[in-house]
C-alpha cells in the first residue's frame, strides 16, 4: 500500500469481505451509465486495480487473478471506484474497451423480463470465437 | 408461478443461487442510470417482485423478506428485471421513491476513490432519523 493514499488504505481495511475474502463489484460504463457486469474482487485485485488503472477481478472458477481483457483484448480501465454504505459492495466506473460479455455483447445483462414477458435486449457485437480463439 | 409466463419460470429455474439460496441484485434507477444499491434476493423475493411490481429483497441480517420501503417509505418499483449471461446476478431497473440508502442519500455508493484520493460524492437528502423513526 506504499503508493496509495493512507485514507484509501483505511477504506480498504474497512471492507467487509466474505468468508472467501471476496466482495462483489459492479462494472458500469462511466459515461453512458450502462451496467456491464458483476464480478468479484479480493484485496489484491482491488489494490492492483487502483495502482494500475486496469480492472482486475478474482476469478472464482479459475481461482486466480483475472486481468479483464488478457485473453479477449476487451480491457476495462478504471475511472472511479466507489464503496457502498455497508462496505460490502463496490461500484467500478470504467471505460470498457469493446464488449464486456463473453457472448460478444456489450453488457452481460441481456435477458430482460418486462411487463410479464422475457426477451433478449442486446445484440452480439463481436464474435466470441474471435475474442477467445476457439 | 401460476400467473407468470412459462418462459419466465424457465429463466428463474435456471438461476444459479448460492449455497444460501441467494443471488446478488443491482438496483439501477431506470431513467437516470444511477446505480442505487446492491442487495440479495431469493426465489420467493424474485417471484413476489415480478408479481407485485414492488421490489422485495432477502435481508441476510434479519433473515426475512425485505419489502424495500416498508419502514422508511422509500419504495422501489420494478420497471424491468435483467439476468446476466451466467445466470448468477440480477439487474433491477427500478423507480426509486426518495432515497435508496439508509444514510439518507440517493445511492449507497457515495464513497469514491478517484485519481488516488478518497472523497464523499453524495449529499444527505433525507434525515435518517425521520426515515426510521429513531
Amino acid at each position: 500500500m506504499d503508493d496509495l493514499d493512507p485514507a484509501i488504505g483505511t477504506i480498504l481495511d474497512g471492507l467487509k469481505l466474505d468468508a472467501a475474502g471476496l466482495i462483489p463489484a459492479i462494472a458500469q460504463q462511466h459515461d453512458t451509465g450502462e451496467v456491464l457486469m458483476l464480478a468479484f474482487m479480493n484485496r489484491a485485485s482491488i489494490e492492483e486495480t487502483l495502482r494500475s488503472g486496469r480492472v482486475v477481478y478474482w476469478s472464482r472458477s479459475r481461482r486466480s487473478l483475472w486481468r479483464k481483457g488478457d485473453t479477449s483484448g476487451q480491457e476495462q480501465h478504471l475511472v472511479e471506484m466507489r464503496v457502498d454504505c455497508d462496505a460490502d459492495a463496490l461500484l467500478l466506473l470504467v471505460d470498457q474497451k469493446g464488449v464486456a460479455c463473453h457472448t460478444g455483447r456489450r453488457s452481460c445483462f441481456f435477458t430482460a423480463i418486462r411487463d410479464g414477458k422475457a426477451r433478449i435486449v442486446a445484440e452480439i457485437l463481436a464474435d466470441p470465437g474471435k475474442l477467445y480463439g476457439f
